[in-house]
């Protein structure tokens, strides 16, 4: 049974319930796939990674702001963008701020009018790589100005949801999350119409706050390595070691459970995040973040394969939920994202000159392959 | 005010009120001091590491058996402490089997005997370094007739008590502890006369757990690092990556109430247990362990320090409880450590050809300094 699907885009319904495999070779259509959460940040490093993601059968990319200094002007949200464009061609780039106090409701404006931004990301100030300049998270209240603006404007407020930790205090790595929901709570009902994502999820808590929420406004995103890591799997592994940090056998479970549900709340954002091998393998202060753009859809329709034994839903969680969520105005190139079996041996690394970044589940092998037609 | 105390290991009621410092420059005799689970390995690392023990203030060690192979035979294990012996003269060691289906209830009675042993170490297979060959602590049963002879002996039984994880499972690196307790309560009843060191217990469940049982032969040791450090500490750290994984605030908050309040049920144990530095800071697969020897008593001192602002109990915790439990018959020396104030800097490593160490808190100060009267 040899399946090639429509090659449009918008009659998924038409299709998806027959994306089961069963054995067999075959093909599935994926349309225009999205990875709403991606690092390619700058120098050389940029140069290394920003063509990977099509590699990983990612169609439109939803680029993170935290380079060094962060991004908060049109001018440098700009030549970023044109930057990435000319590194990656046929790749869609949505891009974001970093939420500072630098940011104004004009310049904000000014941005959403101009199209240079989709969105905002807010980082709470130092929980994650290159989040010193971040924010407070317990009291949002002085953003309202500049989250009035993005309501208007149909920007999307992408949030990191870890609560920081203070001296002394109750929150860890393991309960940031969970202590941090009552804030997205909050901001939902002061703000109800302004499109806000809870970042890469990583607890059975935060997948119930955003189906309790149940608005079109509030969803969540997932990462490859958050559908298959536990505590166990960075304790002592370094390479796996993000933020946040994958948590219990149950969580997992759960973010497996939502992303093959098909609920249109949850949908792919890879948090790939490379790091130069030589800063995740350390003894003190490895660099947190794990790097999965090079085979982004391979390792998520590996996670439903093994899940579910079949790919049901799979376009939904890559491709449409996002689509729905951001209605990107432009998409570059209209070739389309077809996951097809084959056997693919995750390289060690990639590497120009003298970078080296070690992908996610390197050495290990994936059942399925990507293509563009 | 500077009081010097008396030299008498037993008369510590008399004066352990009085071991409070208040910023004054103070001495305290501390009697002879005991680490009761010390990791010295074998080879060129034992050479390095041994003497240290003595560097840290510490004159009775409980030494480890898991080398490779580990240590199973009475030939071995005389050996062994034939060859700490030379390395570090002064300082008493306690030694221990590995326990293993090869162990026979006559060979350990002959070890009882000969006062080759003063324990068996208890590994769950497969939780930690060098313990691929250890049991299975679903069903300790059939080492039942091994245990009745080490009640009669005397001897101790030391339990990593960590349930190993299983495939898909929910026992994860976090609860691992908390999972095994059953079993030792389960143990503890079976077997009321046997002696059990619950070793390096890092939750709050575990000392409430040893609290409840309340028997003079249910023990447990703490160790140093677990009294300063939480999941956040080893989270992208591996030169704090141990096993059992320090857990959580309120769990390091227990094991400080109970290691400052002079209880008897609990003592040090430092479990300090040297890795190659290169084999820590790996991106993939670090070494499980933290080297806390060379500066074990300052250390926990300075613990009490920050905790409590004395150092009441400190010799319970360091010295009383420890030798009550253990009665150890042959102290080679009789000198006393002498805890005294002293800012002392932690080197960045201890080397000797090839091989470097890595101290916990390497770089850091401690207030406290050892020397031997």
């Amino acid at each position: 049974m040899n399946i090639r699907l429509p090659l449009n885009p918008q009659s998924t319904t038409a299709y998806s319930n027959n994306m089961s495999f069963s054995g067999s070779t075959t093909e599935f259509d994926l349309g225009i796939t999205c990875d709403m959460h991606v690092h390619v940040r700058d120098g050389a490093m940029c140069d290394l990674i920003t063509p990977t993601i099509k590699d990983g059968g990612v169609s439109v990319a939803y680029i993170m702001p935290n380079l060094q200094p962060p991004i908060t002007t049109i001018e440098r949200v700009v030549a970023y963008k044109a930057k990435l464009e000319k590194l990656a061609p046929e790749t869609t780039f949505l891009m974001s701020f970093y939420l500072h106090e630098s940011l104004t409701p004009e310049l904000v404006a000014e941005a959403a009018d101009l199209g240079a931004i989709q969105g905002i990301k807010c980082y709470p100030a130092g929980v994650t790589t290159n989040s010193n300049q971040g924010v407070d998270p317990n009291d949002f209240s002085k953003f309202y100005p500049i989250f009035k603006v993005m309501e208007k404007k149909n920007l999307v407020l992408n949030l990191h949801g870890e609560k920081p930790p203070v001296a002394d205090g109750d929150i860890t790595v393991l309960n940031a999350e969970a202590e941090f929901l009552p804030a997205l709570k909050k901001l939902h009902q002061d703000l109800p119409n302004l499109k806000i994502v809870l970042e890469h999820c990583t607890t059975a808590d935060a997948c119930e706050m955003i189906q309790e929420i149940n608005s079109d406004n509030v969803v969540a995103s997932i990462t490859a390595h958050h559908l298959s890591l536990i505590v166990d799997d960075w304790c002592g592994n370094p390479i796996n070691f993000c933020k946040p940090v994958a948590k219990l056998p149950k969580d997992k479970r759960k973010l497996v459970e939502v992303a093959l549900s098909g609920d249109k709340h949850f949908f792919f954002g890879s948090d790939s995040a490379p790091h130069p091998i030589e800063n995740k393998g350390k003894c003190c202060g490895c660099a947190a973040g794990v790097f999965t753009s090079k085979y982004c859809i391979p390792y998520v329709a590996q996670v439903f394969q093994d899940n579910q034994g079949d790919l049901i839903n799979f376009k939904k969680f890559v491709s449409e939920n996002a689509l729905t969520f951001y209605k990107p105005a432009n998409i570059k190139s209209k070739k389309h994202c077809v996951l097809y079996k084959n056997e693919v041996q995750i390289t060690n690394e990639i590497s120009q000159g003298d970078i080296k970044v070690v992908p996610f589940k390197f050495g290990d092998k994936l059942d399925w392959d990507t293509k563009w037609v």
